[in-house]
């Protein structure tokens, strides 16, 4: 538990913030799922709406140089649409807070708009507004609110027995993130793939449409940070098969940690029950993208761990990102 | 007109940018206002509601030293729900983007948080999520959706011969800001007025509900500048009469000009048509606050002249707050 008393958010940590602290604030007319989730869920005369917010902070979550700014103003937006799509929701209308160095050209600071107007256009949504303002680093604050499905995914749904599932590969985005502190220029896989995440939208919302995830999240933490965060919420552990966690083949060469630990893939995480299998299976293709059989979901008592072949349990811990360096952090792992 | 091509966002300013630039990036299905304006309106079902974002940055809007982690996330949340007034409606729900220092100790932020929810809580509202995330220097991003009324006051609907009213007095919100540079702990009523801004809910409500105001405005960039908006958006002049202008006594013996250029007052400026006098006489008691009226919309070729009490124009230039210390900055005023 935490100390308020004294500590700095250093040694606090966003995790530990976010999830003990700022829940007790929360509630009231109209709010069905408040802060703790991917996105908050508020009725709306008969509507329900997904609400998230996200931003890019220069030299924490990026340098200029990696991307041109329409990427990075694409970016920006699709680390929200990841949140909406993990809920099993539809983008509608985006806002933009941007913070901006009075030295950054002006036609940059347009292809970064232009970047979240086209982001936007693609999954449906539009930049309704925003707010410009002095910082002496640039920051991308994103707030997207969506069209909630019926019943929304959640992070606490999942039981004892359920599989766990993950789309895609993982370990693209942080290999990419490497490279990138070495050669800014980098065009290989990886690197166009942090600079582009690919929010799972299609699939999200199947998942949710057709009742196949019992929960979900977008893995942007890490595997085991995230899985840790359904866990929590669910109060259940996992256990993951680690020869079973897709990753393409640049990742093992460089560090295998980086499927279970490397953040910044935005793909979807989620939990099955056992009589929904055949459904997933019959509606594989239309996800738009594959999905993975990674390990299931036990008693809360075993905690999440990540076994081999052998079932003899594989000395990854369960950590995440977390932008302070806080308590989740590894001291050999560079802080973002 | 900008060119593009050199400009710093420093030469450009916040204004161009905005006002030239972003409006053409939007629009899509369900958009009723996009951006240039207080609020975005869009269409949610058969209701509608108004979306905003406004972001205060430590050292460009103030020091912490100034007021308590709490009076600030007050602030931020309040300086968003004065464009909700400025349309006309009702905040319903908030998500904070927080940027945060390492050194930050965890209970600040934590009191940052409880000043926003409870500012919220105090005008209606709910604080339902948020993201937090590392960052150089502390920025607090809100994000406001509030109802939208059935026709929300816009900043494009004044007419020549149109009333010129102003909620509150102006200039005070500026000389509080310039003792706190003094002073950070000064307890007058200029420096409390700074840390705590009036949204003008119940006012900004009525006046669109009874359908008094044409046109509507947060003061938020100083009179002068917030009244080029208005007359840009509507295509029209404006002529202020200098001494009508309300102002708390000590604005005038500091500087005459801070009720005109001076920003963070967050009153309401509003455009009455002649035959809506009457029933804003009538309703003066219910709005919560003063009114007065300080001059007239002329047309468009008078452009925007301040006038003493025999007729003679007033050397005022009509400048607002620019952040980026853009076109509109007088070199004798310091940057925020």
């Amino acid at each position: 538990m935490l100390t308020l008393s004294a500590a700095t958010m250093g040694e606090t940590g966003e995790f530990a913030f976010l999830s003990e602290l700022l829940p007790k604030l929360a509630g009231g007319r109209g709010v069905l799922v408040g802060p703790g989730d991917d996105c908050a869920v508020v009725a709306v005369g008969t509507r329900r709406l997904l609400l998230t917010t996200d931003a890019l902070v220069e030299r924490v979550h990026f340098e200029r140089r990696w991307m041109t700014p329409h990427q990075l103003g694409r970016r920006a937006y699709l680390v929200n649409a990841s949140d909406i799509a993990a809920m099993g929701g539809r983008p509608r209308f985006c806002l933009l807070s941007a913070g901006v160095p009075a030295s950054l050209p002006a036609r940059e600071l347009m292809q970064i708009e232009r970047g979240v107007a086209a982001a936007a256009q693609e999954t449906g949504a539009a930049l309704v507004g925003g707010n410009l303002t002095r910082a002496a680093r640039l920051f991308l604050s994103v707030t997207l609110i969506g069209d909630a499905p019926r019943r929304p995914a959640r992070r606490d749904g999942a039981r004892p027995g359920d599989f766990l599932f993950v789309t895609g590969a993982l370990g693209e985005a942080a290999l990419g993130l490497r490279r990138l502190r070495r050669d800014a220029r980098a065009t290989d896989p990886a690197a166009r793939r942090f600079r582009e995440p690919l929010p799972r939208l299609t699939a999200g919302a199947l998942l949710v449409e057709r009742r196949i995830a019992s929960a979900m999240i977008d893995v942007s933490d890490g595997l085991l940070g995230d899985l840790a965060h359904v866990c929590a919420a669910s109060g259940v552990g996992a256990e993951v098969s680690s020869s079973a966690v897709p990753r393409p083949p640049g990742v093992d060469a460089f560090d295998p940690a980086l499927a279970f630990e490397g953040g910044d893939d935005y793909e979807l995480l989620f939990t099955v029950r056992p009589r929904q299998l055949a459904l997933l299976d019959r509606l594989r293709s239309k996800l738009g993208c594959a999905v993975t059989r990674i390990g299931r979901i036990t008693p809360r008592a075993t905690g999440v761990r990540v076994v081999d072949r052998d079932g003899r349990a594989h000395p990854v811990s369960a950590r995440g990102h977390d932008h302070f360096g806080g308590p989740r952090r590894s001291p050999s792992r560079s802080r973002r």
